[in-house]
């Protein structure tokens, strides 16, 4: 099974060439859209939605992830197997959370090139063909190398808004389980309450909860917390002290 | 062929989580998009544009369908076979109208429950693993048995707008075929005049027409009747009297 | 493999219906969404985007074109078999382009049509049956005949922007391989200079470089040229005189 995290817009013309190749170069592989719409140009607020995201896909699976600003630039692309999974794309901190939180990980480079890469779209030039490679359980071809990260954002929460799904949910680079029942969060100056679930609150009134993948989200039942509070990715939120 | 039917937004997070557990659990079978922007928290119009939709899938398949604002309260999830296809989702009425149009139907409780379920997202936790169990012809797992839809919204035309597409045609839930020859339509106080096909009106004009569902569309010749009405889903659609 | 481009909407309710029919008809073939966003209205700039896509699809392959406002008026279906790909769709010109560039390509009337062929969704009732019979290496159903296209835009290249991405790029219908190295654009009066690669130039600053389909695209580091150039599809651009 092939994952797909990119910020290439799920509607857009990039994930379509991306699909062709993969499809040419391991027909017989599922490949499964995770995400085209990571908030752009912010790898950061990326790496830390895709460990979330990783949490949910199986071991034997090859996730190709890109967010990369640096395209073209001097960045080198890299393959990470993380707890049995393999994650595939630019070495700029994306795949770093993952790594990180993994009880077992290894870092390789990538020997392999296509003859024609462009100067814009490593993603169907270079990490779409590697991670069909590995798909089909060649690890030859990609010619790999044991490296170290250059970029990494460590395995800590992240106390920002990290990705606004489009019921305007704010979700956050913190996992619920670090924080303390009953505890507040505190975004813009505002305390935030913790509820359970959606029908715990009144309608339009904002709460925070654990959402289904461990991350704290700040929400509102049946409207848009994001526009009540006027908040987007990298506003920093913190949990009240205790 | 599973089929998918939801608000979870198109370009969002949750429809590759849901994705993957389908895969997994049915590997062998397509999985086919039919809607993900479903309208936000109206399970009325959902029920309606289901009903439509449901009229181009063959017998033999699953559909999951999940609008479900009361998502971690009580409303319980529902197993509905429909002249030979199945319909999986929350018993809030949603699939309601395709059970009540349907030649024959029953419906079904699910006892089967996943050990870790979240309280926000049903559609991966329940709704898929017992999507793919139908699917696989495995109909022992889930545990179903006979029960009564606890929300319905019966068999019933909706006079109302029930979606809006991205040309900006308003579909409504009235079926073309009861709507006499010729006839007018009222909307916001405005005759809105029939038309077979686009090309037969002019430019920016407004009609109304049989579209490819069989329901009675509000649209504009290469423009958005949306945007020149003002109108959106939930607007009262009247046909005059004869 | 079928390919699909159309203006159907990534997230609305058509590509489900015509992904049903394809899956039904030919069920072993991978689909692949190119584009659904494709500019509405306008087959000219579909008609240049489809070429510079088409040459990254493999031979063998049918793709379903469909950008076609003229649905239910005169205009007939056409299959082109352009090197060795086929390409199903209107003939309003929408395919004409692809054809005119190929090194050897064949134009057939379809005999065939489906029992029920609504008046609005061709793309459904007739090209998604004949590209899925085309995959299945089935000829004869379809009841192709030589024929000659209605409508053509000749193999030229295109001095327009054709499309907009959701990162605010510009891609223009001009071939890069035949702008000469280092010349300026002109666009809305205002020169635009070359650049290989985003990190060559400055944040927020606009260039024009070789896309990865081999276009002319205006782009900007890290921001949308096009809201910073106030541009849309089908704004006129032009290579500075030498």
């Amino acid at each position: 099974m092939i994952f797909l995290f990119t910020d290439f817009g799920a509607a857009d013309i990039y994930v379509g060439q991306v699909k062709a190749v993969l499809h040419r170069e391991a027909p017989r592989e599922q490949v499964i859209d995770l995400l085209h719409d990571a908030p752009a140009f912010n790898v950061k607020a990326g790496a830390h939605l895709l460990a979330a995201l990783a949490t949910r896909i199986p071991a034997g699976s090859v996730t190709l992830a890109v967010v990369d600003p640096g395209v073209g630039g001097p960045r080198e692309p890299v393959a990470v197997l993380a707890d049995g999974c393999w994650f595939v794309g630019p070495d700029n901190g994306l795949i770093s959370v993952v790594a990180a939180r993994a009880k077992r990980h290894q870092m390789f480079s990538m020997g392999w090139r296509a003859r024609n890469v462009s100067a814009s779209f490593h993603g169907r030039d270079l990490f779409a063909p590697v991670a069909a490679m590995l798909a089909r359980g060649d690890r030859k071809t990609p010619n790999l190398k044991k490296a170290a990260l250059a970029a990494s954002f460590g395995s800590d929460d992240l106390g920002e808004v990290i990705y606004v799904d489009h019921f305007g949910s704010l979700v956050t680079g913190l996992r619920a389980g670090a924080v303390p029942q009953g505890r507040k969060l505190v975004i813009n100056g505002r305390d935030i309450p913790h509820a359970q679930v959606f029908s715990e609150v009144r309608r339009g009134e904002v709460f925070w909860y654990e959402n289904s993948l461990g991350l704290v989200e700040i929400a509102a039942n049946a409207t848009s917390a994001a526009a009540r509070l006027g908040l987007r990715v990298g506003h920093v939120v913190a949990v009240e002290p205790g």
